[in-house]
């Protein structure tokens, strides 16, 4: 059965689920030997799954094909070891229902949508979206609340609303809003998934009752992230101070090397992983990959970063 | 010849080149029928070009095969009578290129586009993309200032330095920004067409210098819009207030049907045009379309309205 | 009679209204002398009314005590030539209040108030502040709406529920948004005088039936922007386009000496009125007066700049 | 001495440290009867000390009369048992200062300032206000950032430039921007104090490194407040997670009795306080009391409430 993934996770989701990079050659083609490079990294350093084609994924960036591409190489290399959370937000429905059924194919466990990001909506235009789409939908779904980039956000009460709908499963929050988190958690069912993207916040979130992280530096250091995680769960305090710290070492350094530009975590992140062997530093465009004299900044932050 | 059209229209642009909606059916496929209609119906009302694809049309939320085939059709049956500009605006590059070439065959005289709407760019990412779509198109090309749906607007800086490239032969601004516009207005040479969005400003935009307007009204009501652009060129103005206060009639009624959110204007524009029987008022998804409650609005409405 | 100016100006008030600045000598305290020849200087420009104690007046920054003296000063310079409005904005009620009556009794026509621009205030809570204060004040008010520095706006309902009010007469719109003026203008009392504070838009808003402005540049060129405001009344378009590109250089050079920053406005105009001779640059804190440097940037531009 | 008091704390300052209430008399006189038994209720409490004519104290609104008075009123009160802080934030100069001499007086133990609240400042236009001001105190400084009230914010440059001023001791952060707290904390002199305004992110806040909380509720449930701190203090996660849920309950109804305005946290506090017979609910214009069916209200919560 192509699907026998999907019931191969017990909920909630708890743990580091990284937003994976897609790595691309010079012409924007899939790179499939780093892709292979890239998830053995990855998997080896303990996370609970792989989130695919979202932001730090490039996903609106791609075209349909290579989306699909991606998704039928991640299933076959991951092999059904951890879950595959398939991102499909995309400002046109038939394409975004389109790539579920890709997902679903191919074994992936679950998909992931953002408000879709053209048109501003309202919470009656949003909630309607979300209902018309998970009742097309072949798989579990996400939420995924990322205003910065669509805009529109989710909110508490759409995301309550919406996790009444029986595919509904979880929430990933890239707010950096803990207020909110604060808010929803005790409204929310126990096995109702909540995820915070922003890596900064993932101690706290998880010490305060969140399940996991989607944490693009987990690209880069996977074990920085899932022994943060795992700290943060255990309750000790002191070791998720002291490795939430190294993490913003990481935020300081590599997510700044273009100024505070809203893609510099991105050009960081894949300028890392080219310097590391792990995949090229090619970013689709809009995106910019920098230049040779931040690649030797990164260098010598790479060697001289322990944790 | 098939692009010989492109040379068919003089520098700048001026006057109303409506930003045409997508007549679509339930099943959202093109309704190449009602299309007839509707370009009939715009052009008697003489206006000066047809701007299609762009938001008012819906082209983020199109299936790709469905923009070209409205392309297609909409350059067929306009027969070089007036110039086609097509919205190109998407956030995957080869597919923007694509959809041009698409256009340059068909016939249209140029293309728009807005930056790419999911990533957040800073303006040096911004300008490098315009540099090397440009480099890429068959065809001229316009800009266009929409950050209440791109979030990322385009600099006075990034304008200027854009325009100096040898295609980029105009702006659409729908920003609202008054102040933009003169700022800029006697920075541009004379034959860069500057064309205002928002149809409540376009008797000042033109009567202080700007060259004409986008306006979504004009699917409805043509001639209102050409007769207050033609009174504003000619300098009447007790005539351009007249008008513009009728415009301001449509806006407070037509477009505020579904109270002030962010989609109700083409609600109300493939509302209107269902009651008058040019197209049906389907919209695609995000959008949803108003209730029979809203239709009996509308039909008063435009019993009552004239100019 | 003291009060014998409050009935000396016919609705609605037509024309430019300078906002005018507040001469300071170095020690903070008001430089009367200056006041003297700044007053003579605006009014031979042939403005209908002086506004004091603005945001250009930087009222909020200055003690009570000088706000009193400066109110008493200006009423005793004009000695009833034009209308004196004077801003009463505050946190402080019973201060606003108390300013209201100095201003009455030194023979000021109206007030001004802007919301209160600490708290964060919803419509009910704007609208009561308004309701109460109108009911204390001694003199007929005009609404002041500058969101950028108040953070709280007058929506449209709540100018139009306030302009009910016996003694509200009029509305000064800081917000560079012409649209919102287009929708209000219909549904104001044709008396209820609309002005605007944006110099760069001060042409088309009289041209589309606003009745003028509080220009902050007619501190220093008074004559420009008279002569604008009269061309627009008059419907000279080709004399509102020219005087308004020249405006455009004002705010081009003399209010962009430091950067874009929010405050290079008034910094601008009290540097130029100092190279000419007019009053000294001191700003109150938390404003920076420029300088050296700036200095002979201003002297150049004077130099060169005619109308 | 008088000041005998600002010696009297040594740093960090940690704990919870209420911004108290004023208490007001229907015709806005300070009601010093309340205020002696609201300090008993909060010292009772177990707090560290004392933050006054704050936001939630509602220093803005008050004529400085009334805030000395406060001023002189909690230090004779409070008798040196906790350190008083003073907020001095204002928009004329010298009344801030005036104040800060004032508390110097009185025994007060540190002056808290945010940004000027009129102008839109720069980074450099701060500094400079804060070094001025810096130097012309009598006792030591908190920074105070609240943006949503003063719309300029301190940028991490600014704190960390000023914190290198002699007096300055300690930051006040009621952003709700926890990745703030996560890049200033390694940066910071392990002895200035970091203080959270938002109590929904005290626990957090203090686990992670942080030293302590402004919290509004501390004003009616002070124990909830400074048991959470100690809880977070000394790494009891579990009860941080409890008594953190308990803070979201009072926030979720108290908070929320007029909506999701701006100014209902500190309507709720004062009609608890009066429900509770420890203080009358008049708040200073802009502020309006809330009615009977609300004061039903916060007597059922009041009574099943428990922690």
């Amino acid at each position: 059965m192509e699907n026998s993934q999907s019931s191969s996770f017990s909920l909630p989701l708890r743990g580091v689920i990284p937003p994976m990079v897609t790595p691309l050659n010079e012409d924007y083609s899939l790179d499939t030997e780093s892709l292979e490079k890239l998830i053995h990294h990855i998997l080896e350093g303990g996370v609970k799954g792989l989130f695919i084609l979202g932001t730090t994924g490039e996903g609106p960036s791609l075209p349909y094909q290579l989306r699909h591409e991606m998704v039928q190489e991640v299933c076959r290399i991951v092999a059904s070891r951890v879950p595959v959370l398939v991102c499909i937000t995309d400002t046109i429905f038939s394409e975004a229902i389109g790539l579920a059924h890709k997902a679903h194919e191919a074994g992936a466990a679950a998909v992931v949508t953002a408000p879709p990001y053209y048109f501003p909506l309202n919470a009656t235009d949003l909630y309607q979206y979300i209902e018309q789409m998970a009742a097309a939908l072949p798989l579990p779904l996400f939420l995924y609340n990322i205003p910065s980039h669509t805009k529109t956000a989710f909110s508490d009460e759409t995301i309550l609303k919406a996790a009444k709908l029986s595919n509904v499963i979880g929430y990933k929050d890239s707010t950096c809003d803990m207020l909110g988190f604060h808010r929803l958690h005790p409204l929310l069912d126990v096995n109702f998934t909540q995820l915070i993207g922003p890596e900064e916040l993932l101690g706290e979130f998880v010490l305060m009752g969140g399940h996991g992280g989607v944490s693009g530096g987990a690209n880069v250091f996977p074990k920085l992230y899932t022994s943060l995680c795992q700290a943060a769960l255990q309750g000790d305090i002191e070791k998720v101070v002291k490795l939430q710290n190294k993490v913003g070492e990481v935020s300081a350094t590599l997510y700044s090397l273009d100024g505070q530009s809203g893609t510099s975590v991105l050009q960081g992140i894949k300028l890392a992983l080219s310097v590391m062997g792990i995949c090229q530093e090619h970013l689709a465009p809009p995106l910019r990959q920098l230049g040779k004299e931040k690649k030797n900044m990164v260098e010598k932050f790479l060697n001289a970063f322990n944790f």
